[in-house]
């Protein structure tokens, strides 16, 4: 029989989503509380199929559900994409609860709202956790899976599963954290680079070159601490005696929060592509995405 | 006439340079302190052209010095790659200084050492900088600029039209910095890294998952400011707007210098790959990169 899963929330990210699992062969069915964005869904999943290369013959595995209860029904897992708002995401999951049977999964894209936040109250509290992509998820296909303290631990294994299943790559943490893992590392990140540019070290477009053309390639195929493991004779251990001391004094020195007030977001997009070039900047962006994902992929089974 | 540059110090950043410096049809003459490194050199060289997929027919451009002064004479910039000893560099720009000509641009691969420390109390400071590569820079291009406040700014002119010519991408700091740009974003990254697998919120496998199959992704592509300027409509402002609280906060509960300290070397040398396979697993890693670097640059032609 073929899985079914249920998209609640038709958006951006949630029509990235339902891309993910259509493409990987299971029944998708998609709801949204707006009836112009269910409206506009077919057309605009078909355009996101485009941009990317992906064949949108892969659409027929979605369907349009009348409302959320029929876009629950026989549904494992829930992919929850709705506003990033805790009154919206209490109410959406106090309805997902009510009506999705006991088995459902249901999983939170949010970025920024932990799911003892919206969940805790909840009977079913123990199968709702958060599946935090990074957007899109169609071409990007790390998900971080964030328990909430009564998250069950079958449920953390079941959503680690369906993730590995549908070709994603999930990061499980092991408890509850603000940020999860890669917003507290974009964060720190962030706040160093707006300080070195509000200072006048550098320009935006050499902050950027620092790492597109520099760390960020290392990163990209091997992860920072993989990175360091080969940057010295000794490995890990080695690199952090010899240069440990360094980077402490570095990180003790660095910006913190107060990077992020001021003026400085305002002298970089006077410095930046425009606004209205965001769209146009996005797709182009995406088909990038998707083809260094092909190119990682491709390469990666030489891997030794 | 051809040009012609200097190599100080043939180990591995040494023998990179040589690669990055013949493949642009400049003369390079090399030399070493060790006569068994200049002895080893033609065939090291040899192997790190087979290893990327470098012709190494370009290596014809390269010659070895007798001496220090053989080497430089006549050379436009001298890429000093010699060990990350504040002692030893002071000998060697002392001796450099007194040696090359006086329009020669004296440029250290340092990583750690800003040029004031070995280079304020010689009469030819005004033509020294650092010129930190991210290794190998013969796969990643970026090179950091940074002068001394002595550093005139025409040598600063002529040093990113040379890595200009040179196919490399030059990053210019506007003055002297502790780590530089690239390890300042390395170290804040690092600390709150080491401090989430140390708390076990994330396996060291999670924590690369999450960048290299994330967020890496992204930057490697447009850097980190051009990535936040496409996540919110309104570009950079309003990201910073929606999100800046958010990461404000994160960036204030984040890890320090004392994420570097404790057995966290230790620990996490016993799960990650081991010391004696870090050679084969470097080479493997600067094969890839010098594919990725193809892609990037390739795909990089479409851009809007």
């Amino acid at each position: 029989m073929t899985r079914t899963v249920a998209i609640i929330g038709c958006g951006l990210i949630g029509r990235a989503w339902a891309i993910v699992f259509a493409r990987a062969g299971l029944n998708v069915r998609i709801w949204d509380a707006d009836p112009a964005v269910i409206a506009a869904a077919p057309a605009a999943l078909h355009a996101a199929c485009k941009e990317v290369g992906q064949d949108p013959l892969v659409l027929s595995h979605v369907t349009v559900a009348a409302d959320m209860a029929t876009a629950l029904d026989g549904a494992e897992w829930v992919q929850e994409s709705g506003p990033e708002r805790l009154n919206i995401k209490r109410q959406i999951y106090a309805d997902l609860d009510r009506l999705a049977a006991p088995e459902t999964i249901l999983a939170s894209s949010s970025s920024a709202i932990v799911a003892s936040q919206f969940g805790a109250d909840l009977p079913g509290r123990g199968r709702i956790l958060v599946a935090h992509p990074v957007n899109p998820p169609h071409v990007i296909p790390v998900v971080e899976l964030c328990p909430s303290p009564d998250t069950a631990l079958v449920v953390m294994d079941r959503a680690e599963a369906l993730m590995r299943d549908v070709g994603q790559v999930p990061v499980r943490l092991a408890r509850e954290i603000d940020g999860f893992v890669l917003n507290r590392l974009q964060a720190v990140l962030l706040a160093e680079a707006l300080s070195l540019v509000a200072q006048g070290i550098v320009t935006p477009q050499g902050l950027d070159d620092t790492i597109a053309h520099g760390l960020g390639r290392r990163w990209a195929l091997l992860g920072p601490l993989a990175t360091i493991n080969l940057n010295a004779p000794g490995g890990i251990a080695d690199y952090l005696d010899r240069y440990g001391p360094t980077m402490a004094r570095l990180s003790n020195g660095a910006a913190r929060g107060e990077a992020f007030s001021g003026l400085i977001g305002q002298d970089l997009a006077a410095v930046m592509p425009a606004p209205d070039q965001v769209p146009a900047l996005s797709q182009h962006r995406d088909a990038r995405l998707a083809a260094l994902s092909h190119f990682l992929t491709s390469d990666q089974q030489g891997t030794i």
